[in-house]
């Protein structure tokens, strides 16, 4: 398999896939794209990407280019790395998360870019962003609380954790302090979690 | 089962899941809320969804709150139904069509807003709006091509087919040409069939 993917330090929608890959064991090969190059970027992606985009995921013959289903297809061809919760209530649960990631906090993502290399800073929020962590907050909290934690949709860590870590390195980066939004603890600690995971340091340590 | 949608004739996000709850043929109720009326919306929807926004759909006393998750989750639930395709390539590749659209294609949804009320009219659209409406035309006409339609991922309608629906309505509203944007016709055709779908027919008669 190979995964086509961007910078590093900035491609949320990259690391996504390749937190859950990584999770699998499989070995794979990267084919890393250089973002933000004007046309250049446009023309490098587009033999490896039909969409333009990146990421996509090459196995065989087989191409699959959005970040969300390349996690659907690791998760069907590696059934015991537990992507998904095995009970089908936490995993309903779990993929409107990660689908609610997907498609939304337009906000946060606009204000709060993620920036692996920038040194921590604080910056000003609009309405928009506190209303997108504050619902955050609430999602993380209600789903640690009802499937028991340390992760989203229980005790394996999955896609949908994996949708939301580069969520806790905007929180790091941009000195967001979820008590401030309703959080009592539960979630801090859980994006604290996310940084630390294997999969995540091992991207970080190739920026 | 209970699908919590918004107005029939704006929400796309409602529209999808409607359409593949209904080629299930299994009983459900709709509990319709009135968009665009300000904080009166967010206060109707918030005791049905967590995340403040349509569609949610409740199933005993889970909640599975967003319209690509809802899929998933009937997919499983009524496997027969055929909601995604058999073979895993063409799962993979409906898959990373429904999640494009999912989100991508800002655009044209801001500049061609659903309206399933309105009166068919051109507009000017921008060079972003035509980007999007020439990777929807090669989307289709390689998954019409590879899979041998007459729907996206082969012989039978399902998600993929749901999540590219409102395009084709917006296509109509609008007066969208698709042979202007790359079609040699069966992209074109592809929309006409997904506005005869008994499914959608259903939908538009309630609006």
């Amino acid at each position: 398999m190979e995964l086509v993917i961007g910078t590093k330090k900035w491609s949320t929608w990259s690391l996504r896939p390749w937190l859950a890959l990584k999770k699998t064991g499989a070995p794979f090969t990267e084919r890393l794209i250089q973002l933000r190059q004007g046309s250049g970027t446009e023309q490098a992606i587009s033999p490896h990407s039909p969409s333009g985009l990146v990421p996509a995921l090459h196995d065989g013959d087989l191409v699959v280019w959005d970040s969300l289903a390349i996690c659907e297809y690791l998760a069907e061809k590696f059934p015991e790395a537990g992507l998904w919760p095995a009970d089908p209530a936490a995993r309903a649960q779990a993929r409107s998360a990660a689908a609610e990631m997907h498609s939304g906090f337009s906000s946060l993502r606009g204000e709060c870019p993620m920036d692996l290399a920038a040194e921590p800073r604080v910056v000003d929020l609009s309405d928009a962003t506190h209303k997108d962590i504050r619902r955050i907050v609430a999602l993380w909290n209600q789903m640690l609380t009802r499937w028991g934690g340390p992760y989203l949709a229980g005790a394996e860590y999955g896609i949908v954790d994996a949708f939301f870590t580069p969520v806790a390195t905007r929180f790091r980066t941009y000195g967001v302090v979820l008590s401030s939004f309703g959080d009592t603890g539960p979630a801090g600690a859980y994006a604290e979690r996310l940084l630390e995971r294997p999969e995540f340091l091992a991207w970080q340590a190739d920026i």
